[in-house]
């Protein structure tokens, strides 16, 4: 009963598109993702710039020739992916997460969006209407399936070709023990990762809110902090 | 600028004392730290409670000879200690603590109370006023040095005398960055544990919530979880 890759299901076939793909977190998974050799598909408000991204991403080291990564704007990287992710900026959260309700009927949702403020005390967790950006999506996506995941990956470890491993778990909260599994067997497609259910959407808000915590760590410790949940 | 278990103060002349120290977390607590060799005090409202639960402490193995572990009612264990973990359910938090303003004053309190609800879905983090438990005892303890640590920790791995060694972190968020130091140093005497600096109380919170992801996770792969910080 504990955590098992290979009971996971097989994500190789599925393409994956990062709303926001243009940013520090969702270019970072977007290279992981293509190093696995998944199909990636880089989503900005800007199509032109998504493009670009795309074609950098798939030049960096490690992604294997052949490997689709292409990008587009985000309605159309919601309707040409199965798995989609949310990396965008908490502020333009709901208005970018409302505005794609019809591509994203039916997929699955990834959230790895923490709301977080910051004053001269450094971060802390923003209150949030709907509990968590990740309740917020769910309330927006009635058709989709949503999970919030990858909350707490570390954007510079994402983006450094010489980091082979990047051993840390990666908590998944959802209602869908389905979409859990295929959260999980996306995230093991990135060597060193695990995805670990821990809880239904009620509990996502402490998920995304520890990300302050991890900064406050990183700046204590000077590291890229992350989390592995122990005795699983 | 890491984890430097070396650098923490020596605590090994401290008296920790443990209000529910009756309870499975307090209990636990109590004979980690005895068995490190500590002074420990149970505290509990009944001193003749508290007094048994110490001579079973005290007989448990690996706790060494002449280890010193007493009992007395909440009052007389926070006068004669030098740190003092609050371990009490939440229910009765704010009336426990508040009591034990003036002998708490000028000592180190460590809270590792979890205001968690349970219904038919399984726990869920309830709305604490002053933001969290811990927030709350600094609120109830104006003169004395508060920090939340311990809240992680499973009861059953602490209790089972089988188990010596218990891997995982635990995390500390304070204003003071001294009591972190000592929290950190109480923390290194359970072997496998380290006490890692994780923020302001104002980010305490999601420390404490976390553990209904504990739960959830403990649910689903049948495990004892805790968490390890990665890249520290």
């Amino acid at each position: 009963m504990g955590y098992d890759a290979s009971t996971l299901p097989d994500v190789s076939g599925l393409t994956v598109g990062i709303i926001g793909g243009t940013g520090d977190q969702g270019r970072g998974l977007a290279y992981r993702f293509a190093r696995a050799g998944l199909s990636v598909l880089v989503g900005s408000r800007s199509a032109e710039r998504a493009v670009q991204s795309a074609q950098e991403i798939a030049a960096l080291p490690g992604v294997p020739a052949g490997t689709g990564v292409d990008g587009g704007d985000n309605v159309d990287v919601s309707t040409r992916s199965d798995i989609v992710i949310i990396a965008v900026p908490w502020d333009g959260h709901a208005a970018t997460v409302g505005a794609l309700r019809e591509p994203l009927a039916g997929k699955i949702v990834i959230d790895c969006v923490n709301p977080l403020g910051f004053d001269k005390q450094g971060p802390y967790a923003l209150k949030v209407e709907e509990g968590s950006a990740v309740q917020q999506a769910a309330a927006l996506l009635p058709e989709s399936r949503v999970a919030a995941a990858f909350n707490h990956v570390s954007a510079p470890l994402l983006a450094d070709p010489e980091i082979d491993r990047i051993e840390l778990d990666v908590l998944i909260a959802t209602e869908d023990r389905e979409v859990a599994g295929v959260v999980a067997a996306l995230t093991a497609t990135i060597p060193g990762m695990r995805g670990i259910y821990a809880g239904r959407l009620r509990n996502a808000h402490q998920i995304e809110a520890f990300t302050a915590n991890l900064i406050a760590i990183n700046k204590r410790y000077k590291a890229h902090a992350g989390v592995r949940v122990t005795d699983v």
